[in-house]
């Protein structure tokens, strides 16, 4: 029986065309990151399933991580997010660096996810993440690094926007204000991150079931009703929070002065899950009406080496996914045309004995730094244009008995039309029209 | 209890000194491979067991192979090798794909091996592939692939060369010349392979197993003992198999005029024991005293597309591990130092009150296409420069509290020492003293 040609469910093969943009995508991701001086790093595909357990949410490792036992009795996971990873990596090494270290990867995870638009069992990832740097100067930059990524790929405020969170401020409201528990607050997180997808009746179901007082179901109205950062300050000093609404101001000030404020805005929804965050917390969104989905998401933490019994060392970072995020760009027209490849030149032969001298023009060519397609065996005059086109070249040589018998080529430039008849040994000459 | 900061036995951490490593080696391949027109491609990480049971080997299978049984009851792996994911990508596009097809892939992969010098569980392998090339042209171009790669690294004759058999030559001899049986020269094969590291002894034992002729024995021995292409076309023909001698006298003609001589060397060692190889067949080994291992392997098919119920499509390919290269380049001394990132200014204030506009600088020259990176608190004059050592800077821009009075940097250029009093304002001054 013959063997199945497709690719695992949930997963992508990568054929030339996919490969380009795939390389366009994380071109870009690179570019961005370096021009932040972000390092680049990587770590294995396999992690203990242990690390996972000491940070990870429990829905992670009980339903989406692929793991097996391995041939020494170790129960291994294929990492199914960067974060933990980036955490065993900085433990090993953050004494003797000096800050704030700034690091970035772009990490192939796995998910064992039922696949729909924007979702994939195998995926990419940009994280991006500065660790140690002073007083919120890293939660700005974090959210600049991801701004200009979003611009460098031509995306601009009518295509993209910030809604942006403090933990600090959460906790505040709903334990110091409204006087939750832990336990309670835990059930607001969720009621919290689900409040924009239910109606006012659903609400008002899970906040009842939480036991809050009367009074501090309203103040958890109130603040579901929150805005604009001006509304959150005076809610903040209203309730007599002038200590964090101050630091959140200083926060919003910065952005200010480093031009995020047209991209942020404020929404009490956003809490992010993970138990890791307790500073700011932020989702990128898509505006376009067909794609309201987050392409993005990121916060500020204060100790993501606790489980490796290391010091604290405040952090921000993103995680920014490909499957997503390509989605974006093309419904917004913003991925440019990737169905051929770019090459500079084609070398051709319309004669037998001429394969000798043109696959040596075709080594010179090379070794001048140019992309070089050669064709194997001699090729009609007609049919090397549409082969041409399809190698995304811009000249062609041609070879017949004629120039075989003089040593010539012809060198042709296909956008131009323009011809040159050439002396096969004159490389500076052919060399000057194609860099010209 | 502390989790464990170490990685997975066999893989490796790249922090990122070692990420830069990995990025200079894959774009040298990138390089290369695209300046031979070859497109860039990939597949998932998890194949079907079945895939590999189909070609692979069955040491691959049995002992070296990360498998496990998903959620869903598929008997998956983690890719061992690239071979069978290009197989099963090419056989669902070649028929509507104009030839010679022209793929590579830096495919991540994992096996579960014995961690040692050069061999790691989780490794990178560049693989070179081109289908449906005429002739043996197509073999001539892999092989000018793997040396134009060497020599775009720094590396020449006097560091590497490429031993070569021809599978057509090895079934040739011990089929027709010898009249061995199928079984027979399966057996033929291993001991050809372990021939160089038996003594005679060793290797006369292994033979008189296998249960030849006298005179088939004679043969075999005297097949082992030949060593230049000149000494292989006349053994061939001394034994009347003038055809196979001319079809390979064709091919080391054709890597005659190509520039190839100057590397090759034929070893009747090299047969590779995969069954799919029907043509060339060749190792590039390291000729340094203390690494004499093969760097890269890869041969010409006939027919791998068999198993999908595909028509037949010739092909030849070579696949060239990272571990054992990277060896390579470093008992060579052909690694550039990569201790420190590469940047081009860091913008250092040595006054708080400078921070809002040393943040927008950096702003305008990352627009402008810098690699920027920015101090976030004031920093001591003299604390600057060892940290911009550490950044891998060329330009220090430095902001105190006479600059700040006058809206003024200094801009210092760390090689020439020359420092610049500017505008704050006067960006395009700034540009041209760095781009200068």
């Amino acid at each position: 029986m013959a063997l199945n040609k497709l690719p695992y469910r949930g997963t992508r093969d990568f054929f030339p065309k996919d490969k380009r943009i795939q390389d366009y995508l994380f071109s870009i991701m690179i570019k961005t990151s370096e021009s932040f001086g972000y390092e680049p790093y990587d770590g294995p595909l396999l992690e203990e399933v242990e690390l996972y357990k000491a940070k990870s949410g429990e829905e992670l490792i009980n339903e989406q991580i692929y793991s097996f036992i391995d041939r020494g009795e170790r129960n291994m996971a294929i990492r199914p997010e960067m974060t933990p990873t980036v955490a065993r990596l900085v433990a090993q090494v953050h004494r003797e660096s000096s800050k704030p270290l700034r690091w970035y990867s772009i990490p192939r995870l796995m998910r064992y996810e039922k696949p729909q638009r924007g979702r994939m069992r195998e995926f990419w990832q940009l994280n991006c993440d500065i660790f140690g740097a002073p007083g919120r100067t890293g939660e700005v930059e974090i959210l600049q690094v991801a701004v200009e990524l979003f611009e460098n790929y031509g995306a601009n405020k009518s295509h993209f926007e910030i809604v942006l969170n403090d933990r600090a401020i959460v906790d505040t409201v709903f334990k110091k204000i409204m006087g939750a528990t832990d336990a309670q607050t835990y059930r607001l997180y969720k009621i919290a991150d689900k409040s924009k997808k239910v109606n006012e009746e659903g609400l008002k179901k899970m906040v009842a079931e939480v036991g809050l007082t009367p009074a501090a179901e309203n103040i958890f109205y109130s603040y579901l009703q929150l805005k604009t950062f001006d509304e959150v300050d005076a809610f903040l000093k209203k309730n007599n929070e002038t200590e964090i609404a101050d630091l959140f101001a200083n926060f919003i000030s910065l952005t200010k002065s480093n031009d995020l404020s047209e991209y942020l805005v404020y929404d009490p929804s956003i809490v992010r899950g993970l138990d890791y965050y307790t500073g700011i917390v932020f989702e990128i969104f898509d505006k376009h009406p067909d794609n309201r989905r987050a392409l993005c998401g990121g916060g500020a933490f204060a100790n993501l080496l606790q489980i490796f019994n290391e010091d604290p060392l405040p952090g921000v970072g993103f995680g920014l996914g490909d499957v997503t995020f390509q989605d974006f760009l093309e419904v917004h027209n913003l991925l440019p045309n990737f169905d051929h490849p770019v090459n500079d030149i084609m070398i051709t032969f319309q004669e037998d004995q001429a394969i000798e001298v043109s696959m040596k023009l075709a080594r010179s060519l090379r070794k001048a730094g140019l992309k070089v397609v050669t064709n194997l065996d001699a090729i009609k005059f007609k049919k090397v244009f549409p082969t041409a086109e399809k190698k995304g070249v811009r000249f062609v040589t041609l070879m017949g008995s004629d120039e075989f018998a003089k040593n010539q080529i012809q060198l042709k430039n296909l956008a131009t039309k323009e011809q040159h008849t050439i002396d096969l040994n004159d490389l500076e000459s052919i060399l000057k029209i194609i860099k010209a």
